[in-house]
């Protein structure tokens, strides 16, 4: 068995795949100024993309790991996550604050999921 | 091979199993008046539930994650941990401080485990 | 199939095997009297050795948690992190910050790794 590497970039890659299970890295939004709706939002939108380019998508998710870098902010990122979440195949979740690489970045996001 | 999800609520399950691995949502206590210890004893029997209805049981976990919302605590939750965790079969670990969900929540735990 | 254990100690071990994948326990400095970059150093070469333990190497990382005790040393880590990572083989990342279980330690390092 190979493993598939997406995007690589200097110091990491966006998302390993082995075994039949994709590892995402730690998805941040772009445009940080945005408010935690819209980090979260674009955080998404990177998780689906990285996803279909290894061929599998949300519906898959197994496990997701989220970081908020202020945690009373949950409720504002579980609104978009609820409106993006595959409803009949939610995954395992957790969630906690962390400060994150930039003071301005909000929400980071990976994920395990399966192909 | 097929995706099993364990007590799925409004935005995530408590559990996935995907190709012989579980992974559990972190578990947090549901008693929170409980001190650290308490709340430990709370989640360590949430993830035996979770891990039975799974089919699975704490001697096959693979790696835990746990986050205190006081790494102070750490003494506290080792002394639980060390009275619940198979000693023949102990997992990998990591183990950082994280403000939680909800403020009197003191301890999350979330792992990975065999079946 | 067997789950393999690596370096059991009191309440965790150094890694844990099943079914081709590698689960590394939090690794941290021995020496925490070094800053940033030797404790990095430290770290990833403990995380070299529980992997040839293992009969695995760093190039077939598939993802990475950094945990930092003050994300502003994200660029130190990151130098040590990119003289060390397989440019040809990088892993998926997550670092965010946390205080870790001794208040001197920097960094602490976990990884999931093909066999």
């Amino acid at each position: 068995m190979t493993i598939q590497r997406y995007n690589p970039q200097k110091i990491l890659c966006d998302a390993t795949e082995y075994n039949g299970i994709v590892y995402t890295a730690g998805q941040v939004a772009t445009d940080l100024s945005q408010d935690v709706r819209g980090q979260t939002e674009q955080v998404l939108k990177a998780i689906d993309e990285v996803l279909a380019q290894a061929g599998t998508a949300k519906s898959k998710i197994l496990s997701a790991s989220i970081w908020l870098s202020d945690i009373r902010n949950r409720e504002h990122m579980n609104k978009v996550w609820l409106a993006w979440v595959d409803p009949d195949n939610l995954p395992a979740r957790a969630t906690v604050e962390a400060k994150l690489a930039d003071p301005r970045m909000l929400v980071e996001i990976a994920v395990i999921c399966a192909k």
